[in-house]
């Protein structure tokens, strides 16, 4: 299977980018709903280094997570669509053989 | 100045940890006062990361400051005073010598 980024037109690059642009914009949100509600229920100084852990960890994955350069458009839409960010609509205008890769690479 | 902390009686010692104590406490507490109030306020991830941050300076501050096996019970109740976390009843119960060294430091 040829997972490269190669011959993808203007239109499906316009998609992809939108598409993970959307998926950015979900995940940092739940993430913001989630932190700021964890934050309620602090009372102590260990549930604060424990906020401060996660959001080392979260900011080290969505920091590399959206690099579509580095690990091509097929992995990263692969990954957001496995992590439930992106669904099949949001990759409408895609072609075939690329959907099909990228769904390949969800069921690993 | 001889800033060692030679010659401290048991007494001595109870005040400086018992004040120790105290201050991490009100420090926590406005720490975990602030926190929750700013995550109230964070609507995107840059203020997410601009926490993050701060909890990460914040961390190595505290980690550091109440280490009084490392800078001596003198240097760490003054940088407490100095920061209104401790004020002069909190002390009572030193000598009057350590308490001049205290409160000199406190003015530097």
């Amino acid at each position: 299977m040829e997972l490269k980024d190669s011959n993808w037109s203007e239109l499906e690059k316009k998609v992809a980018k939108s598409a993970l642009d959307k998926s950015r914009k979900r995940e940092s949100a739940a993430l913001i709903e989630m932190v700021r509600n964890r934050a309620k229920e602090i009372t102590k100084l260990d549930d604060l280094w424990y906020l401060h852990d996660f959001l080392s960890a979260r900011r080290y994955d969505l920091d590399g997570k959206y690099d579509e350069e580095g690990l091509g458009f097929i992995f990263v839409l692969a990954g957001l669509v496995k992590d439930s960010w992106l669904d099949s609509a949001d990759l409408e205008g895609l072609e075939t053989d690329k959907l099909k890769k990228i769904k390949a690479l969800t069921l690993m």
